[in-house]
């Protein structure tokens, strides 16, 4: 395979619009929606707040939003930002072949690109799916060895998809694109060690701005190895045990794998997703209240005890790490969103009494996305639910209406319901906007909120 | 082993100037030295043009120096150009353990840094010391199965240098110099498969801007894992099969990596080094010329051969992998500089005709720095020489007097001969120097010239 990163290039750069089918396109419109209201809702979070603190001294002109906050900066740094907003909740998509959150590299750094160099909605939402396809296929291409050696791919893999996505919108031929994808390449990084810091958001972020910068370079003739992907001192052999250079190459222009984004309809981890989803649905059916119920018994995958059997949380990220915490919301406050993990809610005393009464036993029959849920309530009455597939699976996807509940409960303390109303609309008709750097002044506000 | 990076931030916050010995302290400025030359006669590069021209666009206020160059940028920029000067034309120094250039991504760092919070000379040369110590240490640890796999040292390593050096000038505590060298850490890349394009020196450019950036990070208490370099899924075990963490937590405070580092006297790969060292030898010895020779013979070690064997090389950059050049301008010119790696000089009728006459034969009982040279006169007679040690090695340093012969020669065609001596000056008072931005903005020049 001596051409890999050749013909990946190739295709970015030969791909146009009309070739991408419809359903793909609007799946594309569903993944930057998801994106914006998770990069709105992150932008309140105090890692935003050190990073500015930390960063804004050096920063250039007032080029690019930073979505969801007063301040405008540079188009790179604006990237750093609003990668990091997207991220900083884990709540962003995730393409579950390689558990990349596909998005917010690519998002970050050609919507800040948008307002440097105006580009029409249709032009962006391609260059958008070409740079998911970039960084998704070069994923396949390494894991699992790639991640389970200690790589956060979204980070490693993600700075290629800004580099594809920023040089499609810059206009670069194949040499141009192949010397993107090298400079991109070669700054490839990111730990999961630092996963529990403010560095796991930091690595979408500056993949954004590195897979950016990669491309601002290549543009003006900056030079580097024609083979970063298949090279023997290249990416797939340096930074992974195992390779299949055909995930890369074949089906270019025929598969999508921005087709198979999912979206998180709860803000913790994807484990725990079933058991939220099943107690939501018998809250619903049944009008339950917390003192409605003795008992929770949940049978779930194995995973679900050893990475969110913390029994008694303390803190709202604590929270995120318990099935009993999660499931106890699902029913009091029928969701599970960023608020029902702050510290308040893992305190509330109405949480904790429930979550007392909620026992979770592993069997390894149990799909990850299945769970099997037994409620036993104070007037002796047991109510069972089976979930298959957890919402916000491919199985059973977010619906439009879904994602749009969804931007609001991350938007509207940030910006306003208003605001981010007419922010969905933008982004529902993204392919209409003869100019998207519209939509990213549309999520600048006057003044910071608070944090939820 | 579980407390590498704890260990190594403890010993870098709490070591004070006056624990370093006077040896080390005055091997430290001649890297210094030897940096800046590297960088004030780098900065004529194209590969700089092309970064200005890219980059310049996004960057913040003027403050920070350009070396060589009438341009300031923000410090992140001009660390990023310093440390792409020093390294362009591959002149810079070498810690021979573990082929780590240890200057660029420490000083290009904190000579930025130090023209946003003034530092006097000495406070800044221990920084640049325990910088240098730091990325070397942890060379040490995975050289050099981290090397062979494909990692540029110089760029993986470098940034933790560059962290550490800045942290110590914002007067990092131990927790927020740990966070420094995680945040740096997770930014740790760079690929062997980029030599011979821009990209090799991109990478310790980068390191330096990264590396500086993590410790602005951590300063506003932007955290990271505390555990960066020993981890299971931290830098030793991720990016190296093979780690001994004893080479960053033994011996600290009483050895010092940079008392090993060296200076090229030429201007390419060091295993030519013992045979132009030879030819320039028997030339001043002997007053040789081009027209008293008939023949070079050269013994030298295999890698000579493998790496710089081409004949008839047609670039001032192919001359650089031209053993048969490199002996031809040594006896030419006494010297093998830049200007002797450039077009016209590999095109110079003369030099091609010297160049036809050297032979070269591989010999593995021969030592990487050592060459025999047999040369036949016109005359009949035949000179011989043993070099045991090529000059620039740590057992034949380059003295002082070398060092600045080094840097005119690279300098006075970018800022004339008064301004590099003005800064030779500087950069060996280096240490009495109330404020060291003032060094840097004595590498400035008014109008940029052309390279040579």
């Amino acid at each position: 395979m001596t051409e890999v990163t050749r013909i990946l290039a190739r295709y970015v750069v030969g791909s146009r619009p009309d070739d991408i089918p419809a359903a793909v396109r609007r799946e594309a419109t569903r993944s930057f929606l998801n994106w914006l209201g998770c990069a709105v809702g992150g932008s309140a979070h105090p890692t935003l707040d050190i990073v500015l603190a930390a960063l804004r001294p050096f920063a250039g002109a007032a080029q690019a939003t930073v979505l969801g906050r007063p301040d405008r900066l540079d188009i790179f740094h604006a990237a750093l930002l609003n990668g990091i907003s997207s991220h900083v909740f884990d709540f962003d998509d995730t393409h579950l072949k390689t558990i990349i959150h596909p998005a917010g590299p690519v998002a970050s750094a050609i919507l800040a690109l948008a307002e440097h160099r105006p580009v029409n909605g249709r032009d962006f939402l391609h260059a958008f799916i070409l740079g998911v396809e970039t960084e998704c296929r070069i994923g396949n291409a390494v894991y699992p060895a790639h991640y389970d050696v200690g790589w956060h791919i979204t980070g490693t893999a993600g700075v290629f998809g800004a580099a594809a996505a920023a040089g499609k919108l810059l206009g670069l031929d194949e040499q141009h694109m192949i010397w993107a994808l090298g400079i991109a390449g070669t700054q490839s990084s990111g730990f999961r060690e630092m996963f529990g810091t403010m560095c796991k958001s930091f690595h979408p972020g500056r993949a954004a701005q590195n897979g950016l910068t990669a491309a601002m370079l290549a543009k003006e003739g900056f030079t580097s190895s024609n083979r970063v992907l298949e090279a023997p001192r290249g990416f797939a052999h340096v930074m992974s045990a195992e390779r299949d250079f055909t995930e890369i190459t074949e089906n270019l222009g025929t598969s999508f794998e921005i087709a198979l984004n999912t979206y998180k309809p709860f803000a913790c981890g994807i484990v725990i997703h079933p058991s939220i989803d099943g107690c939501v649905q018998l809250r619903n059916e049944h009008g339950l209240k917390a003192d409605d119920i003795a008992a929770i018994a949940l049978r779930v995958h194995p995973l679900v005890l050893e990475l969110t059997g913390k029994k008694a949380p303390q803190t709202g990220l604590e929270g995120k790490f318990s099935v009993y915490h999660s499931a106890a919301v699902a029913i009091i406050h029928g969701r599970a969103g960023e608020e029902e993990y702050s510290d308040a809610s893992v305190c509330d005393p109405r949480v904790v009494a429930l979550r007392d009464k909620v026992t979770a036993k592993a069997d390894p029959k149990i799909a990850e996305d299945e769970a099997y849920l037994s409620v036993s309530l104070t007037n002796g009455k047991v109510i069972k639910k089976h979930v298959a597939h957890a919402v916000g699976s491919l199985e059973r996807p977010m619906s439009d209406t879904d994602l749009e509940t969804k931007f609001h409960h991350l938007a509207d303390l940030v910006c306003g319901q208003p605001q981010a109303a007419r922010l969905i609309r933008l982004a529902h008709d993204i392919e209409t906007l003869p100019d998207v750097g519209e939509l990213a002044r549309a999520a600048a506000v006057n003044q910071r909120r608070q944090a939820v």
